[in-house]
């Protein structure tokens, strides 16, 4: 059974968001870019990066984790390279500017990079890769995160779910976005099962003596106090299903990430609901033109994006979805029917408006 | 039991590839690098990409499947870009120039990109990953291959094993050098269990009906004609254990070697021992100075390499190795003692050298 959800319009969700934002300290278009990251998740079907979070943001900007006003600092500009300390700022501001400055860049040299450190949770990577393919360029974001991944043949954890997005425009199609943890699943996941009683898959993750294990909930308990365990790399334990190219990824993650900008990486990344992880992220943008006629390209991953999706089912499958799609479907959905919200998480953001003073937004009647 | 071997110095082992290269129609320099990356595949204990395959290159460039004395087109020559057509050239060749071109470009632009597309099997693509270290870069190499990876939820072979390479180097660790295939496994892996006459481990491969399958001989069969089914994603069959990320960095790697230079992707590319798959590669590198001062990422480097290295292994493993630690020390082994060849290969080379009138290398008496 489906739990209920409401539906709002994307924009009037955004601009609630914004004005929560606007009020606990950040500026207007800090505010505006903050809100627009958190209800994109939302309307592409990852809610787990979406509004349901606006508590921990508005905690972090109230309690200090994350400081509203804080100096962005240029720690290194080249013409194909930036490197900004955001000093603690909310992450998604910070990061959709340096993505920006990267486009830029990349406009001029042909393509860019550049590392944030210092700051904090991002929302979905995807949205700034996103930014890059309205100027025919391939974009990519990383970050590192609070470290929850256990190396192979390891027991301890030494990185964090470290997503890796990617995005290529198309023509026709709606373009391809991977968006992805380099870990097996996030903690989430995990937390979810453990709220459901139910054992784990096997090969998600490990104990604390480095051996593959179900209980949630003991994987839970330990993590939290670093006795050992947590989640498997991509590829699952040991080599056999090859979990350390998964363990591999996430390196090369915290490497583009944090070494690259002498930020904090591996297990010294450790947030938490009253101290910031300051986490680090990388930002690229590749201009499709300077390998090739753009429209071609454009075309090109139109027959590509095309022949994956109407590739043949496997006998007990519906479809075959490539990177983005489903996201990309859920997304016009939640623009001609509002963005759906759980029931739940909307009484928590209406408490959320009412303990600031900001009318909750309406709900779209279905 | 460890099949017997023998051990030949490297560059003896070097001498002896080149000069058969050179006889089947390589200019003098091609026919170095050729034979230098394929011995650095034995020589970092990856025996399948090694001399293993001098056969199939020598049968290669003498049946026309590879041309020996292909002219190179540059189609797009950029600041940060390059695009080299090979027309049908050996890979390894072609590659290195490439790579060396990428590398000159960041030096001066800070960062830079290329494709080769009508190219043949490369090698290890981390050896072209390896060449930016010594520069004080990250590299970056990838390839498409022939298809027989199938989609999540799909059935039928839309993408190859598509290897990505990244390298960064370091001061004191051996640097981390990631290359993986972002298939479970290669088919040489299904071949060796259908050798044995073993079953798949669970998650490596599906059926024609695109179901998880076990049989190696009777999905090897099915490949090869096309029928249906082969190997899965790194992440195994479905999304439970996140299968669909696999496929979409199969996916990134046939968009940037193939779709940003036009060239053939997914079951296009179709290499058999009589024709040429024309496969395409996508190499970049990244100067470590324009984001910091490289001794310090080094520095950085060193603490993260050997933290992962000494992080504490699982009750039931020994190590915990980094991406490309075995490669290295296995390295540092075939520097003092020689490169190890199964006995058996170093048959089949001896027998190619003696059909083109070349005396095999000494093998090291142990």
């Amino acid at each position: 059974m489906k739990p209920p959800h409401v539906r709002i319009n994307r924009q009037q969700l955004e601009s609630f968001c914004a004005a929560i934002f606007e009020t606990a300290g950040l500026s207007h278009p800090d505010a505006v870019v903050a809100a627009q990251v958190l209800v994109a998740a939302d309307a592409r079907g990852i809610p787990s990066h979406g509004v349901a979070r606006l508590w921990r943001y508005v905690n972090g900007l109230t309690n200090g984790v994350m400081v509203p006003d804080a100096q962005i600092q240029v720690l290194m500009d080249t013409p194909t390279s930036i490197v900004l300390n955001a000093n603690g700022a909310m992450g998604a501001p910070v990061s959709a500017r340096a993505m920006s400055t990267v486009i830029d860049k990349a406009r001029v040299a042909g393509t860019a990079f550049g590392c944030v450190r210092d700051s904090n949770h991002f929302g979905i990577a995807g949205y700034y890769a996103m930014m890059a393919m309205e100027h025919d360029m391939i974009g990519i974001a990383m970050t590192n995160t609070a470290a929850l991944g256990v190396p192979t043949f390891g027991r301890q954890v030494m990185f964090g779910t470290n997503p890796i997005a990617f995005a290529a425009p198309a023509e026709k199609e709606r373009g391809f976005v991977l968006d992805m943890a380099t870990t097996v699943v996030t903690r989430g996941k995990i937390e979810v099962y453990d709220r459901l009683g139910k054992e784990l898959p096997a090969g998600w993750a490990v104990d604390k003596t480095g051996r593959p294990a179900t209980d949630a909930r003991a994987i839970l308990d330990d993590m939290f106090v670093r006795a050992g365990g947590g989640i498997m790399p991509l590829g699952g334990p040991g080599e056999l299903s090859s979990g350390h190219k998964g363990f591999g990824l996430a390196i090369l993650v915290d490497i583009l990430c944090a070494a690259l900008c002498g930020a904090p990486f591996g297990p010294e990344v450790a947030d938490t609901e009253t101290s910031s992880g300051r986490v680090s992220h990388f930002f690229g943008a590749i201009r499709v033109d300077t390998f090739r006629d753009p429209k071609a390209f454009r075309q090109d991953m139109d027959r590509m994006l095309h022949s994956l999706r109407t590739s043949p089912p496997a006998e007990n499958a519906d479809r075959v979805y490539y990177a983005g799609l489903k996201e990309f479907e859920h997304e016009s959905q939640s623009e001609q029917l509002g963005v759906p919200i759980l029931a739940k998480t909307f009484d928590e953001i209406s408490a959320i408006g009412h303990e600031w003073g900001i009318d909750a937004p309406p709900t779209i009647a279905s």
